[in-house]
């Protein structure tokens, strides 16, 4: 029994082909969590018109890698021309693309994958906002059902989320594949039940940041205080525990009703006062020129070492 | 020289009586830091109305603290009735206060402690929303600049945040010097320029819950999936950076003002959709729900067992 599932796994990863469509940050990045999980390197397909791509490929992505990794980077089958799309999609059983973010773009190379790619094969798109149902509006509805937004918080190789967001017509067994392909892979996968503008990650993100804005522009801290305040309360505890379940434990035994009756009326006043900075209304200056003052020109190599030691020690039996 | 220094030192520790006044989790967790850093227990004060305060304080401080520091808990002074106060605060430099959260009581504690503390004394309030400026109000101008709110992100003695918000009349040299208190204590003080309410990281968490609770309520996502996204990307992203570092390095050369350009339009629609729910605007009853349903009672002391891993992992030397 024992033997059989040993091998039965192994034939199933033995037919994972992946091909990425575009290799820019996010593809590599993707590129670099695949050959952690394949057993074969040739089973990972790259396609970007790049006319360097070989070199491209070869002196970025050992970055991204541990260095025994480093060989299985010369197997990885690489296309960069637009004839050779389909030869690079003949055999994938899953397809990400992370190429330019506008509708024209991905409505065009979702019509042409429906042509060239397997009929079984999975479609992902990295959007970070153009929803999958726009994506497939001229696609036929078995392919639509093989469509969702599989949107990676950068660099996908060391965070593990993965924001799941199907479009109506998405199968639901899809989105259970999907799900159980990316956990497989010690991954963070969470479906996102409609397709909302800017899906979830961003938009609390955003949410925390326009309101950092407000309080730089109006002088009560700077970007760095910000940085400080963030790095040294929030970040780590919602490293541990999310906002839900650290408010939930601030109210005690009476869980988030009691804290709720407790600092409900300070969060209310919080939000009549939250700020409503728009893009374009004259903050820009004062918070750019703060973030290159300070910080200039970031090492995001130190950044995902720190940050794989903090996943590390976050993870806990209870989560 | 160096001798000097150290005696020098010693002094200046031996010197600092420390008097909290309030001993919830906030001043318990307060007395843990402290007794990690005096020399001498003694020189711990602890005032609180509570009738069994020395059971109380011998049976739940050790579960803030090593066990090596346990036998430091007897030495801490403790005095429990009104008429005590004037001997709680006779000797002391500095007197923190996590009493009620509420005006009168403020005002009237720190009239009490004007008469009876040393005029030299540092006055500060762990108020999550009180501003200084008002709790001075009825105090003679050489206690107002005495006296300014130093804001914990509980429990302080993990989470390194202390939020130190002068009024108007404190002096500079105090707020000075209450930075340096902190910062000798391996703490991230940050000065707050203004008076906003709710301060600063209250502000910023509470944005990004609002727009939680509103995608909840919305249907997007569950209590848990709100959780299992903030655990699995900008957590652990701002235990190590903070959001203008990290939005700075999606800028990648051109810094915030490229990050903007790229993703300024989605960030933009994503305030345009935000939620504007508000207390009591009948969201809680499904809020408080799902967190009673998947999170119940939850274990502090795991938490912040983890939280100290994770603190550690994200200490960088270019911090």
């Amino acid at each position: 029994m024992q033997n059989w599932r040993i091998s039965w796994r192994r034939k199933k990863r033995k037919n994972t082909g992946i091909t990425l469509i575009g290799a820019g940050t996010i593809g590599l990045s993707f590129a670099a969590l695949h050959l952690k999980h394949l057993n074969d390197p040739s089973q990972l397909v790259i396609y970007d018109t790049r006319p360097d791509l070989r070199e491209y490929i070869s002196s970025t992505l050992p970055k991204y890698l541990s260095s025994n990794l480093h060989d299985a980077i010369q197997h990885i089958k690489l296309f960069n021309t637009p004839s050779t799309l389909p030869a690079a999609v003949q055999n994938a059983t899953i397809i990400q693309e992370q190429g330019p973010e506008n509708l024209p773009f991905k409505q065009q190379i979702w019509a042409s994958l429906e042509a060239h790619a397997p009929s079984s094969a999975l479609l992902r798109s990295s959007t970070s906002g153009i929803p999958a149902s726009a994506q497939a509006r001229f696609l036929h509805p078995s392919t639509r059902k093989r469509l969702l937004v599989v949107h990676p918080y950068n660099p996908p190789h060391i965070m593990p989320l993965l924001e799941v967001v199907p479009s109506p017509e998405t199968a639901s067994s899809i989105i259970l594949r999907t799900e159980a392909f990316w956990k497989a892979r010690g991954r963070e996968p969470v479906v996102v039940h409609k397709e909302m503008t800017g899906f979830v990650a961003n938009r609390l993100a955003f949410a925390l940041l326009r309101e950092a804005i407000h309080l730089v522009k109006e002088g009560v801290v700077s970007v760095e205080d910000v940085d400080r305040i963030v790095t040294s309360s929030m970040g780590p505890r919602w490293a541990v525990w999310g906002p839900f379940k650290s408010y939930r434990a601030g109210g005690g035994s009476g869980g988030l009703e009691a804290f709720f009756k407790n600092i409900g009326g300070t969060a209310q006043e919080c939000w009549n006062d939250a700020g409503r900075e728009n893009v374009g209304e004259g903050w820009e200056r004062e918070v750019f020129r703060q973030c290159e003052n300070r910080f200039g020109m970031v090492d995001t190599v130190v950044r995902d070492m720190t940050t794989e030691g903090v996943l590390k020690a976050a993870k806990r039996p209870d989560r």
